[in-house]
């Protein structure tokens, strides 16, 4: 076999048997396929798409390029949620302590943020102390001692998708459904989990701005999910404007503990709820996702919720005190505030440009080794659909820097990225599709 | 500017400004773009294809990305001739001898055999002490004194295709009709010349199957010479079967000697007239193309085309009693005789299985490094239109291997390259289309 004939084989749109699959992954692995091979071999899966059974070999084949995690001597049945990423997305903690006080061991292996959308791993080590970096022996034990650990992808969980990602990533082919789909799968098997809930974002903050390709990458998820006999649930969710009130990885630390202490901020808790509501539903502990959803209301009521947060920082190092007295943290240097130049409604907030705003302030990366200002972020006062007075807040930027990038006025950017009519906008459900 | 954006930008189909490309070609040479953004980018445009201003920019920057000659010194229009490449296409050693003894200066930098077909220098390099690599000073000193030289490319004439074409070689990136253009003219208007004449190949045994793709090639890489100023006449013409009645380095020779000695060799004497007519034409020493062929009619009848063939050949370092006495030459240890198995018409030659199978022979090669046994090769006997007995010979293989790959019986392949059927073949003009 040799590595030309394969991207000939595959630019040419023909369907790759597995072992050639497998000789040029494990190949790029060893040396054998050399970058330039690869880089060449996924512009042709971007321009040439894979079958679903190419999806599924190719998952199954990063999968086995580390090690597997085995659970099974973990009792009860283990759910992870993955979102593949927008602004404000801070779901993950709030559904991980949930579930995990409903009883649900949540093995969850996270990302950072990158471009617009942030990351999980970033928010958690806002939290003083707070580490991502455990073993996969202080994984396991954290599981079983807690019922939850978030944790980030160590070299020993799928290093092919590792080696790949890094090249996708300088070679113009993240955005192809079937590279996503190996991607996102080979690390969530890796994790030994039996089910799965995923949060598929469509619009504009999201990576699949259209309905259709993220309905597309949600079915094509689930099917490998199905070829792997894994119990999956995917979400279809709104990501036109940021997620909640909140935007930056303390500041969404904040939110995310005010709603676990029972606050509710609609948009950010109907996602949530529904996410943990199906996560106790794959779990075993309830018999719809309805029932789910009740369960988790009573769990935030009941403070259980909270006290499991609680648990999962000081399992992995953070310094709860933080969380307990949340003035306690330091603060921006800098507080503006953006107010409307008009009265009517907001009929857009435009979450793309809130992110990319976000990253000037110091909130995210545009490169892997870039530094963040955890304290950095929007604090949203009015969302989609709210009526605004001409003057009154829409927002707060919160940054240490003392100049947002003058050349393209960050500032500027934030106020236009809403849009505010006479008309009020038509109220669109969060949640587009369930599929179950 | 960043290598990412302008992958993207080509893979979702814009067209590139001249300072992207630019960035992209400049940043490959110096070490700013990698060989595996090179890659995803060529993949891209092997997709998405080029504008005719995209590539004559592309062209333009691979031609000045190393030394462009300044022929001008030399008296006359200069001319050259590329073939896109076939199997015992050997004009190049015929038309330049005669558009020479014409008056007008070849300068003519040609390429190595690779995959099924042919090259010229390999060709040339079969004559003992012929040397290829002459330094840019000594090939100025040639034209100038001889009328005509064949060298290989030098390091310094269009190096950033030199890279390129090798990064396209081991990605599956060959086939695009904006990089061959690209590859092809930057080269050639390095050479200092004034006028091309080009030989695109059509059907089984050239790199474009199909007439659609070959006049495609043809108009762009018309369009580009025009966008430089530069008289070119495109020739389309058939490659189903081999090209005269020898395959193979040494054997070529022999042939071209031949004709240049007076010898009608159909279907080669056709095309090589038309286009020797076409470079005298162009050089300005015949008012038609028409006129150049009886022009090198007469240099052939005279013999001058003849003793400039040996001029050249001598002044390349060439021992030139091989050439006067052709059976000096080391025989091949094997020459096996492949006869019919029925009678009937000849109705095709496959050309590609016939060079598939000249690798095998030593006659080619696979990777840039593999040796050549410039003996192997073929004579045909027969050729398509002809009549033929069973048991009456079709061709001789020459070969020093003992063995020709059992494992895919190449003798077997060679039999079967030979379609004989009871119908006569159509005759199907061997010039397909002459773009002036």
């Amino acid at each position: 076999m040799n590595p030309v004939e394969i991207i000939i084989k595959k630019r040419n749109g023909a369907e790759l048997v597995a072992s050639e699959i497998k000789f040029f992954v494990e190949g790029y692995l060893t040396g054998n396929v050399s970058d330039y091979q690869m880089s060449a071999f996924l512009m042709s899966i971007y321009f040439k798409g894979m079958t679903p059974l190419e999806t599924s070999t190719l998952t199954d084949i990063m999968l086995h390029s580390g090690k597997v995690l085995d659970l099974s001597d973990i009792k009860g049945i283990k759910v992870d949620k993955h979102s593949t990423g927008g602004v404000g997305d801070k779901t993950s903690l709030i559904i991980a302590p949930i579930a995990a006080a409903a009883g649900v061991p949540v093995p969850m292996i996270s990302g950072r943020g990158l471009g617009h959308s942030g990351g999980t791993l970033d928010k958690l080590e806002s939290i003083p102390g707070f580490r991502t970096d455990l073993s996969i022996y202080e994984y396991i034990k954290s599981l079983k001692k807690i019922g939850a650990v978030l944790i980030g992808q160590t070299e020993e969980i799928a290093p092919a998708d590792k080696k790949i990602y890094a090249l996708r990533d300088v070679t113009g082919t993240i955005e192809s459904i079937p590279l996503i789909c190996g991607s996102i799968m080979s690390k969530k098997l890796a994790e030994g989990i039996d089910g799965l809930v995923l949060d598929v974002k469509t619009g504009i903050g999201a990576f699949m701005k259209t309905y259709e390709d993220s309905e597309k990458l949600a079915l094509n998820l689930k099917s490998i999910a199905d070829s792997f006999s894994k119990k999956t649930i995917a979400f279809i969710t709104l990501m036109d404007q940021p997620l909640g009130n909140a935007v930056g990885n303390w500041l969404e630390v904040v939110e995310s503990v005010e709603c676990l202490r029972g606050k509710d901020v609609p948009d950010l808790m109907e996602i949530s709820l529904n996410l943990s509501g199906a996560m106790i539903y794959l779990g075993g502990k309830a018999s719809s996702i309805e029932e789910g959803i009740e369960i988790s209301k009573d769990l935030i009521n009941s403070g259980k919720a909270y006290r499991k947060f609680l648990e999962i920082v000081d399992n992995q190092n953070g310094d709860i005190s933080y969380i307990e007295n949340l003035e306690k943290y330091p603060k921006s240097k800098n507080v503006i505030e953006v107010k409307a130049k008009t009265s009517g409604y907001i009929n857009s907030i435009n979450a793309f440009e809130i992110g990319m705003v976000g990253i000037e302030l110091g909130a995210g990366r545009m490169k892997h080794d870039d530094a963040i200002d955890p304290k950095a972020g929007f604090l949203f006062n009015k969302k989609v659909g709210d009526y605004v007075n001409k003057g009154e807040l829409l927002v707060k930027v919160f940054t240490d820097k003392n100049e947002i990038d003058p050349s393209d006025d960050g500032l500027l950017r934030v106020e236009k990225s809403f849009m505010i009519n006479a008309k009020k906008p038509e109220k669109i459900p969060i949640i587009r599709k369930i599929i179950n």
